[in-house]
């Protein structure tokens, strides 16, 4: 497998950077969590670091465990905010593994009984109602 | 969502008391690694924590930490043992969630640009073939 290196392009990192906006739900020292603008369930929440890595891969381990620390938190209140019956954490790495944003990124869909996750067709949420749904996850935090 | 407490009479405790055979990748003090005997891709692994726990929801940081860990040594080692284009990683809370068995696990699953993932069909591998696969991933650690 190739391994290319980090490219600072990427939208999360403009994203951390301000230079592009996102509907934030959580933010310490090195994660920052926001809502998936392509969102495969309602409450569909992304946790990056802040620390640049690409993927699995490359990630130092303890920019992995200060993600997964903010995934618990942010998996417990989706959960909450959505009065959710489980969740779905996913993690992808290259393209082969379903990534498209190449800055590590663990995705944490809430999950409802009897209830597929939707399709990933690139349709873009609409973004008043990422507004109102990170809103009740910042409050169930 | 309801909390159910720990059942220590699930698979993967009885894998960790040797009460269930295991097709071992990895083991340290904190974590073991196994061959899924339901894999939804060749060299679909598992990463589990010797500590107690049901899922993300209960989870001590710590422990979903050197999870992490050693889901990193196993995703680099499952890629370069199968020569794959990537990797994905899921992690499935409560029965909406997708999880089924009832021990906090990671799945680390090696795939191949072009090629999807197999359904999960419940159907079980070959153990002889699913061996052979943890010898190369003990291999490539």
């Amino acid at each position: 497998m190739t391994k290319p290196a980090y490219d600072d392009q990427n939208v999360f990192a403009k994203i951390l950077r301000g230079e592009l906006p996102c509907h934030k739900i959580y933010e310490d020292d090195k994660t920052l969590a926001f809502m998936d603008i392509m969102p495969r369930g309602d409450g569909h929440a992304l946790v990056i670091p802040k620390t640049p890595s690409r993927n699995i891969f490359d990630i130092q381990p303890q920019d992995m465990a200060d993600v997964m620390a903010t995934v618990q938190k942010v998996a417990r209140a989706v959960v909450k905010a959505f009065e959710a019956d489980g969740a779905t954490i996913q993690q992808f790495n290259e393209p082969a593994g379903g990534q498209v944003v190449f800055h590590t990124h663990v995705h944490v869909i809430p999950r409802f009984d009897g209830v597929k996750l939707r399709p990933h067709t690139g349709d873009m949420a609409d973004g008043d109602v990422l507004g109102e749904q990170a809103a009740r996850i910042r409050e169930a935090l």
